[in-house]
C-alpha cells in the first residue's frame, strides 16, 4: 500500500499528453530513422532542442525510448506501433482515443455523473454530423486495416457468393470493404454521415471496389435502410445509443435482413459482472463522459436486445488473435 | 510486445479523470462509510445512479474498488488515501496534479515541446498572482502536513535556538510553520502572492504561531528579503524558473543568510542521466507544459547552480521514508 499508487492515477493523464505530442511531432518515426540526438531530433521534428530533451526523457522514464548516454532509441513497442514506417502503426488511433472531444468530455466527467450522461453540450457526439467522426474515421484506420480482413475472413464472406451488405456507422469504411474484396458478389451499403462517407468512398476506390460500393447518407436511427441484405455489420456502434434507441436499431436492422440474415455487433461488449474484461469493462465510462445515453451493454443485455428485436438466437465469439468481441445475430430462417 | 501496452498509453488520460471524478464526488468516504450500493452512492453523492455504477465498474477494473455482486468496497490504497475520514487523505493532491490550468497546459504539450517551454498564455502558471497557486496551496495541505514535520524534524531545527527562517513561495505555509512548531524561538517570514498568504496565515493562526509568523508579499525574483535568516525554504520552487532566473533566486538567498546559515530546496532533482529516479525525472515534463523554461535541475545542474551563487558547498539527501529529495546549501562560515 503506497500513496504512489495513487499518485499514479493522478499524473496518468501526462503519459497520454507525452505519447500524443510525440506522435503529432512524428518523433518515434524520426528515432526509428536513426536521428538520435536531440539536436537531430528538433531539426527534424521543428521543434526546440529542449522540448525534445524534456519529452525524450520522459518517454525513457515510461518505457517507450531507451536512452543511451544522450542517444535515444525505440523501444520494441513503440517500434512496433509508432514508427510511421512500421506495417502495425498505430499511432493516429491516440486522436480517435484521445481526440480533443474526448479530452474535452473527460474533463467534465464530473458533470457526467452527476448527470448521467455526456456533459458536452446537444447530445455529445452524437449529434447530427459531428466533426469528431471524421477524424475519428481517419484515426481508426490502423484498426480497421487490421480488424476488418479479420473479421470478413471470421465470417467466411468469401463463400457466401451473392451477398448484400449494410454497414452501418461505416467510418472508414475499412470493415465494408474487406467483405467486399474476400467476396466479388458482395454489394455493400455504407451509411454515415455525408462527411464521414467521403472517407469511406475514398478507401473503396483505393481498394478497387467502388462499383460496389453505395453510400446512404444519414442517420442509423432515421434512414430507411432498404431490405434484402444477407450481412449487417455494426462496428463500433451499438454502444453509443441507449437502450431504447439500441433496441429500435436492431429491430430496423432485423426487419432490413433477409431470412436467415446476420447482424455483427463488433465491439466492447463485457461480461455481465461489468468489470471484466477489463477493457471492455472499462469502455463503458468513456459512453458515459460522451454519449447521452449509451454504455458498453454485457453479453447478457446485448443478447436480449437482439432477441427482442425479432432475431432467433446469437453467439459470442473472440477476434482471435486480438480480444475483440463480436456477437452475430441470426434472423430466422423463415 | 503487444498494442495494448500502447493503448494503455493513450487510456491513461481516463484514470485520472476517474479518479479527479470520484474524489470531487467523494465517492472513496461514501464507500468507506459503508454505502454500497448504487442507490445508496447516488444519494449520497447527488448523482445519477447510472453513473455512479459506470464510474464504480470503472474504479473497480483499474483496481481502487473491489466488486462483489452489485456491492462495492474500497481497495486499501483507496481507504487508505481517498476516504476523506482517513489520516492519511490524499485525494485533494489531485487538484495539485491535475487541475484545470494544469490539463489545459499538457493538452497543448505538442506546442510546448515545439516552442521549448509553455504554451500557456503570459507565462503560464508563473504569471503575477496566477490563481492556480491559491488552488495549490489547498489541494498540497495533505503533502505539507506530512512532509513538514518530517523536514522540520530532519534539518534538527529544534536544536536551533533563535531562528530566523525565510519560507520563499511558502503556498500553505506549512513547512515554515512546521520549523516554528518544533523550535519555540524561530521566527518565520513567509513570501508569496498575497492571496496565497492569506492561507498561509490561517495556517499559522490554527498552529498557533501567529505571533512569530511575519509575511512578505511579491515575487520573490523581485522583492527585498532582507538580511539574518538562518534557514531559507526552497519547497517545490526553483524548478519552476529558468536557469537564469534560478542563480538569481539562490544569490539573493545568498545574500539574505547570515554566514554558515542553509538553503534547503526539496523537490524534484532527478540524477545527471535525467531518467532516473523514475518521478524526479518525469516532473520535468510538467516544467515544461506549465512554465517558460523551469526544468527539474539534476543534481549536479542544481550543486554548480547554488556554488556559482556563493555558496560554500551542498549536498544530497532523501527525505525517509519518501523518496523527496533535499539539496542543502550551506553559506560559509566566515
Amino acid at each position: 500500500m503506497s500513496l504512489e499508487t495513487i499518485v499514479d492515477f493522478f499524473v496518468a493523464y501526462q503519459r497520454t499528453a507525452a505519447i500524443k505530442a510525440a506522435v503529432e511531432l512524428d518523433l518515434f518515426t524520426a528515432i526509428g530513422e536513426g536521428r538520435d540526438t536531440t539536436t537531430a531530433l528538433a531539426a527534424r521534428c521543428q521543434a526546440a532542442e529542449r522540448g525534445v530533451r524534456i519529452l525524450c526523457d520522459y518517454l525513457t522514464v515510461v518505457g517507450l525510448l531507451h536512452k543511451d548516454g544522450r542517444r535515444y532509441a525505440l523501444a520494441p513497442d513503440a517500434a512496433a506501433f509508432l514508427d510511421r514506417r512500421s506495417p502495425a502503426y498505430a499511432g493516429s488511433l491516440v486522436i480517435a482515443i484521445a481526440g480533443e472531444t474526448n479530452l474535452q468530455a473527460f474533463a467534465q466527467l464530473t458533470a457526467a455523473v452527476r448527470r448521467g450522461g455526456t456533459a458536452l453540450a446537444a447530445g455529445g457526439t452524437l449529434a447530427p454530423e459531428h466533426p469528431v467522426w471524421v477524424e475519428f474515421a481517419r484515426a481508426m484506420i490502423p484498426g480497421g486495416a487490421f480488424l476488418g480482413p479479420l473479421l470478413a475472413s471470421f465470417l467466411e464472406v468469401g463463400a457466401g457468393g451473392r451477398m448484400q451488405v449494410l454497414d452501418i456507422a461505416a467510418g472508414h469504411g475499412l470493415y465494408g470493404i474487406a467483405v467486399a474484396k474476400a467476396n466479388p458478389a458482395a454489394e455493400i451499403v455504407a451509411l454515415d454521415w455525408p462527411n464521414v462517407l467521403a472517407v469511406a468512398q475514398g478507401h473503396a476506390q483505393e481498394a478497387g471496389v467502388a462499383e460496389r460500393y453505395r453510400t446512404l447518407p444519414g442517420s442509423a436511427l432515421t434512414v430507411q435502410f432498404g431490405t434484402g441484405y444477407h450481412l449487417v455489420l455494426l462496428v463500433h456502434f451499438h454502444q453509443d445509443l441507449d437502450p431504447g434507441a439500441c433496441e429500435r436499431l436492431l429491430a430496423k436492422v432485423h426487419a432490413a435482413l433477409v431470412p436467415g440474415g446476420r447482424a455483427v455487433a463488433l465491439g466492447f461488449i463485457p461480461n455481465d459482472d461489468r468489470i471484466s474484461p477489463p477493457t471492455h469493462a472499462a469502455f463503458s465510462l468513456s459512453m458515459l463522459a460522451t454519449t447521452p445515453g449509451g454504455d458498453a451493454y454485457t453479453v447478457t443485455e446485448l443478447d436480449r436486445m437482439f432477441r427482442d428485436a425479432g432475431f432467433a438466437r446469437t453467439e459470442l465469439r473472440e477476434l482471435a488473435p486480438t480480444s475483440e468481441r463480436v456477437m452475430i445475430a441470426y434472423r430466422a430462417q423463415t
